[in-house]
């Protein structure tokens, strides 16, 4: 995910969307649904892994977003790979 | 990482370079080095995560990697983001 | 999924590998997994539909095609569209 | 299709032209000519097939969309596949 | 259409499948199906217009170009432009 | 050729200059130097093909056109093709 | 590095964020973090080379740019090449 | 060097930079450090050729075109070529 | 122009097809077809000028360069600028 | 530059030119010409900053490298930044 807020964006407008996203993942981090996630160094983007149970889940999670229209998503399907522990 | 084998690489041969990889993953995982390891969907490649002290120390680790003569990389600098639990 | 055979590939081994896709091709939209399947005309390529469970039954189901290693595929997660009928 | 629509467009015209989209979407997959609809997870973007008797058809049917002007889309075209069922 | 022979072909094989492309493609423009057809300058190359009354029917003409397997080809729908007379 | 119209053109605007597009493209084309015009299907973009004396010619021609300054173009020099009639 | 400021960004808000900028840059070189910096020619670009204890550190170092806002970066994590002196 | 003028440039402005730059270029090709200049057919751009003593003299000389902060380049560094006359 | 030889070619063979080039490049040059020409720094690829009286000139010129066959080009139509001496 | 050995290359030829290379890099680092050389993690590729007189020196310092047919090199033209010390 990367994230580009309209420059013109109020500072305390932007700030408010940013304290929103940060409840908002941080609620589905305790819920184990946002298993983990990383802020890629020297951008404003992030590498997140999501646990869920079907796509419709993580398109509802991901559309939910307080940042999500201001975000590119790339959003690669994974699975157990099998030489993991 | 993306995996291309040689098409004519005998297919022990293969096989023999698939086991050393997973028996190195494995140990790397034990270790607590290859954090994350999960396969791409529908692809012959990986999205792995490392937690390790170093560059250097990450290249000596992917370039022992029994597949790495096979690999192609692309390598996200992470940070630890600050609405992660 | 896009296919790229081997130039050398002998025609008999191409053909007995197509037959054998086809073959499998059938009997998972039997099952009704294989939901669409359309030729992209003029390329030796198709547009597919799948309808399974996990990840990772589709990871097994593509992993799985006879000509998955000549295979170069981009797959796109998709869900319900709010205005479909 | 994607669908980009100005930042600074009042949310209620925006919500207009979605509900005339949703209208419009329903309409031709009731006439059986928008065969297929997804939405791709994660995204403002969509898969759609239609089933048209030509190219002009297709094009004045695209044109029509009220989210059309917002719209980038990439058209490939497809024939049935011979192992489809 | 991008033509690339493979560098081992013998020069006559090549030239025996250079003639029946050539007499392929007069014969369609004499249908009348291969509406135009120019050489892209310095590359091996063309740009062609298809007049077919169906995909299926340009895939059929395509899939036997007797270069079809050495090509690479990118396929753009067009309609009748409302400013052309 | 591609045309993105400014968001904020006002409609009466941009209608006009697309009529004077229009009446230069139609006396173009019955000059014989605007051989073929198509517009390319689901885009607001067209394929042409111009047969002139000179690229100075056909600059003068393309930087001419009411739509120029909102265009993107791809020039791709052709020539005769050998299998053409 | 690239910088692209606003084109409506006053010019003495440029001013002064350029200044702060050069400050800041002078300051980090002189602690021996950033390494090498060099204007790429003919654009409003650089190449930096950063010498730092973790991705970490880069991150906030990088964050901390008054001209970070404007700035696309791409990172390459470098290590010690065996033929270097 | 391809030229992007702000579309809300009054027309008056527009004129006067490119007077300047007309000016700018003659005044350099006369110096023979431009040592050629080409519109690229159908766009707003140039394939200029430069004989400048190091790069500093190059970035120095483009960064004083008047037109060089609406420009993108995209450099090449050139040698004479052994089969040159 | 950039050129690729197969890694198998014979060296006598290939530095036969670089002599017939180097002479080909004089003659173009001194009838004045050949206009400029330099070598890419770093790379086996030139950058050349073109002074053809049509594009099927060019074509024709280009496709009896000896590396012809090996070669990978990108063709710019250029005309005179206006700001040029 | 990234390097890319042909995979059929015996190994002790491949030993032999990298030894070759290291002798070259290390006697073109102690003349001062190329100046830092870092290995990119990951990669079988390197970031390299040459100081040198002319395009032509950079040119005949790169062809001249053992492992020059084999590598694929992306050059950015550098100059001294403003604001480094």
């Amino acid at each position: 995910m990367t994230v580009t807020l309209p420059p013109d964006m109020p500072v305390d407008v932007a700030e408010r969307i940013k304290e929103e996203e940060r409840r908002y993942a941080r609620a589905l981090q305790r819920e184990g649904k946002w298993l983990h996630l990383w802020r890629i160094a020297g951008r404003y983007a992030n590498l997140s892994i999501f646990d869920v149970a079907s796509h419709e889940e993580l398109h509802e999670l991901l559309a939910n977003l307080p940042l999500f229209p201001y975000m590119d998503m790339n959003i690669v399907p994974l699975v157990r790979h099998p030489s993991a522990l």
